[in-house]
């Protein structure tokens, strides 16, 4: 269902590895003190690395880099595929080699595991909510910096999809553009000269503004904190319009999007539904890693 | 009360720098197609940064250096000092300048700005759980990748204080140490050969193991997943031992910290309260920015 | 007509700006031998950038870049927007400032004006052919390592359009991604799991293929090496198949582009014309940088 | 002949390498959307880099790079040596591994390996016509930023030699310089000072100058635009002014070099012909990528 | 007795491998064209590393990473370990691989070699003179730029131990640090914030001051520039305040300390003994590299 | 005298710059502890650099780019140039600005200065024992990882003048390559296909290698380990065949050369006389910096 989902047979950018050496140099400085001094240079270790609550797993690609990256000699079998439950207490994989590097990749493979695998089981609870139900859930750009790929991925495991990665791969338009521009149509018309593989999106608050786009040629329509009845007219609207058209219009709503309210949100008929929170408050969930 | 509270006088490291350099390559890939279309290129705007909930604010010079790396044109005016509270619909800052550039940094600092406001206003109220009382909250590594220096400062705003940075500048024993090394008395023997700028923490599970490190010359020990009443016991033979010592050993309590507990830890009497929930689960608060 | 045609004052994006430090690395080694023992190191100069025959002006914004680089305090007063037909012996600019920052940036701001300029004037002559009719020309992925940001501008510059930029900001099925997908149906039912903003283009080498992939619901259709009696036959299909459509299918014309069969390619009715020419077959136009 | 013509065991400096990465990561971006739909992660492939035209081969070395790069395990079988004439059809190479892999590797392969080869097969006509006389062809700094190194290996497998990689390892005195310096016996007179590994090189525009350059002890003196019967006359002077001297000074012609005027200049007896148009004027040759 | 002596399993921090990168592009340029010309570049050969007077060894980790970036086929096998005190003659090290490899590694290996056994050999120096005394031999941050953890490893290898590594992994109050806070009372307050992994020290002229840091809680008192005479009244002053106190403060003797006086300050008792001489004072010993 | 002696309005090439932006981030780590708790942020303070001993100053423009690179505010205003006789307690500098940026650079900027002033206070040593004699005095490669930039600046500041750069500067043939190549005849031959703005320099051991050098067309001949009677005999050898040519061979002595050999050496009427000791054996100077 998505680019990579259940194997690492992918090449992560050289970018994101580049972020994973980075996060490595951050964590040793100029080296662990007390792995120095405490643990003999030739000393091997198997450690596992266990999950300490019910979730859902996702990040093994990144950890099995953060571990190539320290130490080529290091092994790392993996028992559980990402995008698969967790359950409290399951071994996750079990690490080998020389004790120093699994001391070092400990800590950085833990929170990108933690972090990654916390967007996939929040990501996990919208999708769940809305079962059933045509529409699609998307993330937005509210990333932590440098994270994004891999918070995005995270969000793919869970069950979502993803909205642009950056401002290159995807135009949208926003009120601020609107204003910018000088109204809803002038906007869609600029825009237009963008380059044949791009749709257009953009940001309208209400039923006029959504009507003016609409008929100015807008690929996707971005609902932002409109009322269920509002998007429930404007799926309407839309249906009507692009009756008999080969392609259809898209919908987007946007916006205060909460577990409470995304059913409800999905059944006015919206192809798509966005949030910032599936990355933005996601919490950690809990994992460790144990030497046996 | 901390390094550099309330101002921004003091050199963010080159390596957050850089960090900061790198997250807008990230979002900016090969350029904003939306404003390359919309916006002329000289076309100047005005745009506030403004609260949408009531937080601790907290990650202004990260901001600044965006803003900076972006154009060194654009004008930021701050209303409101890191460690302030904000209230909802506050103005926190008017930016000033190129729209364009306005429009790429808005979105990077913006989730700079909310992660670490969320870090902070979280360490606020576990502060606030235990005021009165001596001990200090401390951060712990469970940080996002590359983030940490971001992260760390989030928590002092918040008015914790810091754990170690990294592997390097503080020296730690946990329990995978203690196992290689071959327990608790050679592991500080061990230890004892760092840098003699180092003071020497280890961790210990009951009061048995923290009498053999007390004993054995910890700088400070780490009380891991005890019970308050382990605590307070730990607290009074600490008392004792240290009696007419001029340095007192340090105890942390450890493990299952939450808003709900924490005072009743601090009660007990230990020094120093370290949790990873300061920074793995703080949810990110909610600020916009708005074009005049 | 285009992001940031006819000024400089877009941002050139951070890859961007790295790449010109290193033409900069590249040429400078340890220094400039010459000019150290010749040119005292205060010495100030002025010196014109000339054309040497006609052409399209492009790329004076990375050349200002490069200025900035090697030394700040060099001014650059630009006489000829790019987009501009310059005639020989025409001054485009006046540098002024220490003669050896002069010096060093001389060979590199040639290279990347005489590069550009040549794509934009080669792109040029590809668009006066087909002048009076609705085809568009977009340039390929065809571009020499490292320089596609720039080559693309020159492409712009010119009177053409972008193709996508990498393969992150575009989905386009070609046949190596039809054999293993199994089919044009297949592949284009894989390809709309893609992110909701993206267009699917997919190439064909026949009027079958072309009819499949039509009527599985591609966006865009690129028909490869074909006659243009072909093409003209497509372009009626899809006129037929998109009447009383809102959105058109469009149709991509690549392989065997000459200044030669242009316009009758564009004649058939195709949207748009691809050509890597535009890039790879440019030769450079003759500048020079005189010292007055 | 030349540095590592007729294979590949020779190590390509770190910035080259550097260069070849970033290439990657900019055609890359956050990942080949296509693929990741179309192409199972585990799916292997082998494919054909074949010709499409007649040329002189050049570039495999980094192609390799590239390869290994991307994709340690990706295997490339090269039938064809660098400097060979490849004929249209041939087989140049088979390549061999994970499908996502090679097709992320095909652009950029293809990108280098056309320029390069068209940079090759350029200097090879330039060095077929001045074939059976002594003179040399040399190529400039003229080349495309960053691809210096690279484009000077196309040159040398093309039959045609290096001048100097960048400022630091050869002293060049250009008009420039003399007129700061403040005439051509003071200019040479300064860069006497230079280490004492280098030769001096001096431009001159006519014999007046040619003399004064020769007297003063110029190792190597470009003739610039010179007439043949200029060079002719100058070579004369040269032969005079060196009889009985161990060491000959050098004359290499430049200024608008081309395949009509070559032999002519060689014929005048000059040591070395230099054009920017080996690089900068150099098409790229057709080379395709076919899977199996 | 330090962290990784006697064997290289410890990891090299991705700092110091990039600095080691850097070592190499520095000296590579873009070739080396004198093997280039003259070795064939699949000939193999075979070299020795051969010490050319007697002295301590140090730094073969480094050796053996130059050796792995510049050719991961390149063979190593030592001989002598680090911290063994080599004979005049003695053959340290084979080398086995492709002769250009061997030929680029030569020089940068043998400059690290050099330099690093030079800083152990002379630290061994200065420790042999104290030999008995229980006082230890520390450097400083006096270290050539990049190059600390190198040169830190060197006076580890001598038998010498480290001051910290650099401005974050200790808390060192100098007199500037002094004069700003407005007095050694003050300033030890204001370092009492610190994280509570961090022991303070703080630099002192005299006895009057010495008394007052002692008093105000100083963890570790620098003794800067005092005769011995004063050193030993402060060793007594301590161990009267320190009676029956679990941790001794500290004194670090610095300033002046050279080979003829030292043995005569570790006889005052002090704890520590500084010197900056260890790295910025150490002249590199003689290796040579022979093909056979 | 040289390329930028005794002003600093020179290029630092790029690659330096990086060179010192590393050593900031080397000793800077997470940031200076120290400072953070003790100055506060918008402190102003002044320093002076003051010289500990009498030297040759040298290093000024690397100390003002360190400056530059930590604060863009700092002033620094230099009262002695590179190149003169520094006394003991001389100031030769005075710093002004924020109290923590000061207090950053310091370190840093007295590790270079120190160094660099070294080198060229043991260069002038070795320059004035030749005083009046025709020799020049010349470096090696032999430099510390990463500096050799500044430390052959030190060297010609010192009166001494620069071997190559690196390996791809300048073409010298040494006992290996002649091994491998297969003699001396035969080598000199295949370095005549170098690049024609290249000398080639080779090493001879005794004088009947040189002879076989000199009349197979060396351009400068490396006396490796001769003794001065040999070497007398060479440059008579040398003056016979040359007798008459407008071009010279050189003679390079090289190999055990101290400061009281030198005179000797250079009485033989070699011409240049090359001495890793430069770099590979100059101590540090002592400098300090005093806050006002």
């Amino acid at each position: 269902m998505d680019y990579f989902a259940d194997n690492d047979y992918f090449a992560i950018p050289l970018f994101v590895k580049e972020t994973l050496k980075r996060a490595i140099a951050e964590d040793e400085g100029h080296g662990d003190v007390t792995s120095a001094l405490l643990v003999p240079p030739e000393r091997q270790a198997i450690a596992h690395i266990i999950a300490k609550e019910e979730f859902i797993l996702a990040g093994i690609p990144f950890v099995k880099e953060v571990f190539r990256i320290i130490d080529e000699d290091l092994e790392l079998k993996v028992f559980i595929k990402d995008g698969s439950i967790v359950k409290k207490a399951d071994v996750i994989a079990e690490a080998n080699g020389i004790a120093r590097s699994l001391l070092l990749a400990e800590r950085i493979s833990l929170n990108i595991l933690q972090r990654i695998s916390g967007i996939a089981t929040l990501t996990s609870l919208f999708v769940e909510k809305i079962k059933g139900l045509p529409a699609i859930i998307v993330d937005t750009r509210k990333t932590v910096p440098c994270m994004r790929f891999m918070e995005k991925y995270g969000v793919r495991i869970g069950g979502g999809a993803n909205h642009r990665f950056n401002l290159s791969d995807g135009l949208l338009i926003k009120d601020n553009h609107i204003k910018i521009a000088g109204g809803i149509q002038r906007a869609l018309e600029l825009a237009g000269k963008a380059h044949h593989l791009m749709k257009i999106e953009i940001e309208v608050k209400n039923i006029d503004e959504f009507k003016e786009a609409l008929y100015a040629g807008a690929d996707i329509i971005m609902l932002d904190n409109m009322t269920t009845n509002e998007m429930a007219e404007a799926v309407k609207i839309r249906d009507l319009y692009c009756l008999g058209s080969k392609k259809r219009v898209l919908l987007e709503a946007s916006g205060s999007v909460r577990l409470e309210n995304i059913r409800a949100i999905a059944e006015t008929g919206v192809d798509i539904i966005s949030t910032g929170a599936l990355t933005h408050s996601a919490r950690a969930v809990d994992i460790s890693m144990k030497f046996l």
